[in-house]
């Protein structure tokens, strides 16, 4: 079981709702992936609760995830995640302060003052982040509830790349590690799992499938895998072969 | 549905009957794999058919596919193969012919040699391959039901290393391809299924797990994530990030 | 020709002193190398100047970047910077503020206020950095005179791991980028230098090789090799073959 | 030093006379490689020795390696050897058997055939080949006096991607192994002779860069530099850290 903020959870796949062609298909999505955790960026909800609101096609139970997106201080994220509250979507916040417009890379020092003032503040803190070990121990020390490295650019479908500075931090960090952004295919969540992330955020590789509603699925399983094999003890590499039937004299002995 | 040799299958992993503890692990682990298709090298049966009887603890339904493991040379492996059909195990037939002792490499040439014998007597035949385009068209040309390419040396669980000439492969040729060898992770399969490989063949990964049964099933979820994702059509990547939420003026609009 | 606060150098190969049998075979490494830069923990540097000196042994001509190894905090490094000044060791400094002892990771946000005191005292700053796009935009606003990406961990031998950021960073940036930390072999060296990496520093793989003096010459050589790519436009990528010799119909044309 | 076939060449960087400009063109990035051994494709060559004659414009002293590219069956290739040597050209041959037309891939069984006859008949012969440990020994066994396994296909600049193959074969095979194909930049030039390769064979990259003859020089040192990092023995790589500088207590002890 996922442990954040003392809440837990069974799957380890949380989505993202931007880019899906319409709030139908958004639905249908969410249902397949099997997610229990859904990050929405204020910005696309609209406060006044009309037909459009998304929020009333976000599947029953899920615990929401408000998101920072837009962003560009810790200031501003800091009065998005209020604005947040106070419209009633709970006390989550996703924290994002993006700056730069090419390859929208956190900034994490503006990210960890903002983890700062939202924990003071009663918040549970979900910090998006530019792996780097010392960030992600400050994060901690500021009291977020998990700290979330980037796989590679958001929306880039390039996979893990920054592989070695998270392992890093998934060994000298206590906190969980969900992986986020840049995860293109289902192969890459269930490596991001073997490699002992606790969950991974998912959104553009779902909503820009040809089928999102089956990748959804493909990912739910794919992350299943990885968990499972994490949990059930990888078998070790070797240089040469290692014969799994007997090879030599069956004829001739 | 993956089609050989006029079968039809609804899994896609193949597991093999090697390395594991004793039979019941064995049995549980095929269960819980799903496959439907199960490897099991002729040597390790016993043809008196006693209680150690491998064929005993294979689950029902399952199709056999004996393996000629420890045949050195064409010969070696047509003698097995009709040994085994002799025997009352069926007319398939997964030819193996290895005279390299380090790394248990394939020899194509001798394998094309068998194959071309093997067709011609009924046999459904599927050889285990070293990646290599001209060979894989030989073995097709000669009636292979499907080819067997390796992705690292067998039970070195170092992953799909020959990924270029696989892709090739697969690109090339019209019968189904099953990457055999080498895969040691769950997201390994599933990217061997992104590829678009019509199969996996997993044995020392499963076999050597701490938890054989757990990671059967792993691999399961595994190739049906990959599989899914190959027909829900994965997104493209790019260089660049791509915003997933709006990301700008959403305080100062 | 490389440009670093206003002096220019016409070899990008940059050397460190640690690590070498004696004071003989890191001359001579340095001399081969070609470096015109090399830098110096300023520990390792007897300050009453007797006969193990090591700057004695450091060849003529070559500017020398005492390094801040040891600091733990932007205070530290500082001190440790004046503390070269003052002993006639010049005006350059490599900042590195590292306080995780198991990766040697260094601390961005301290080495950011360390750039920012030194060059207001007037020092030319090159600070050692974990790879982070905005960290190395707070470094250049700060008056760094160049930045210096770790590849991978310090003495691992492990190569460019972290490849996607540093090309990030090359390209957002404008003062020159020193791939720095993790560089094992030469092809490493040249792959930086291809990609586009203004100078690369290596230390540990030229000083623990067999024979670090030929090592040496080995760098210099492939440091070259890669700038000269850089330069003269490397061809661009295929999936598929072109032929570089006339391929068909040669006898029956 | 490189012994083929008993003569020794101080240089191990081969190079091909396809896709240049023009033969002036040809003439200086060969020399700029400094390569010892350039192969050439018969067909180009003008039989009756003109004006265009592309023998003339290869430096003097190099010895010339005919290719038989164009041939798609051992009986071709065969007969182009031998209207090479007819022709005045040497005895020694670079076989190229292909009768695949999207990969340019070639066909080790036909090529294992050639290699035989023209082994018996006195040529110094050299395959080019598709990685495969069997058919190489297939081909050492048959006498040729190097191997030349392809990285990638030809042109396609994609660098070394069949190199857990190559790597057996390096470790398996007596004779000298000469990397051919797919080489793009210095560094996998640099690779290839780090992993133990005796030679590399470079022509697409160096004749469609930019600028190719100083591409021919920085392949030279590329080569160079991952032949000297070979023998002067690279250091370990460790997945954590090793201070090249002394990393605590400076201003505290």
């Amino acid at each position: 079981m996922l442990t954040i903020a003392g809440q837990t959870f069974s799957n380890r796949l949380l989505t993202g709702t931007g880019k899906f062609k319409d709030h139908k298909e958004m639905k249908e999505a969410i249902e397949q992936s099997g997610s229990e955790i859904v990050t929405v960026a204020l910005r696309r909800v609209d406060l006044r609760g009309n037909d459009q609101y998304i929020l009333n096609d976000i599947p029953e139970g899920v615990q929401l995830m408000p998101n920072t997106s837009g962003a560009r201080t810790a200031e501003e994220a800091v009065r998005i995640a209020r604005l947040s509250r106070a419209s009633g979507m709970g006390n989550w916040v996703k924290i994002e302060v993006i700056s730069d417009q090419t390859y929208l890379l956190p900034d994490n020092e503006e990210t960890i003052k903002a983890t700062r003032i939202l924990v003071e503040e009663g918040f549970v803190v979900l910090p998006y982040m530019s792996p780097d070990l010392m960030a992600a121990k400050r994060m901690e020390e500021a009291g977020a509830s998990a700290v979330m490295p980037l796989g590679s650019p958001i929306g880039s479908n390039r996979g893990i790349r920054m592989k070695e500075m998270i392992s890093i931090i998934m060994e000298q960090i206590d906190v969980p590690i969900i992986v986020d952004a840049g995860i293109g295919k289902p192969s890459e969540a269930s490596e991001a799992m073997e490699m002992g992330a606790d969950a991974v955020l998912v959104n553009t590789a779902i909503a820009t499938a040809a089928s999102p509603v089956d990748m959804a699925k493909a990912f739910d399983l794919a992350v299943k895998a990885g968990r499972i094999a994490y949990e059930s003890g990888l078998g070790a590499t070797s240089k040469s072969a290692n014969a799994s039937s007997p090879l030599t004299g069956f004829l001739t002995t």
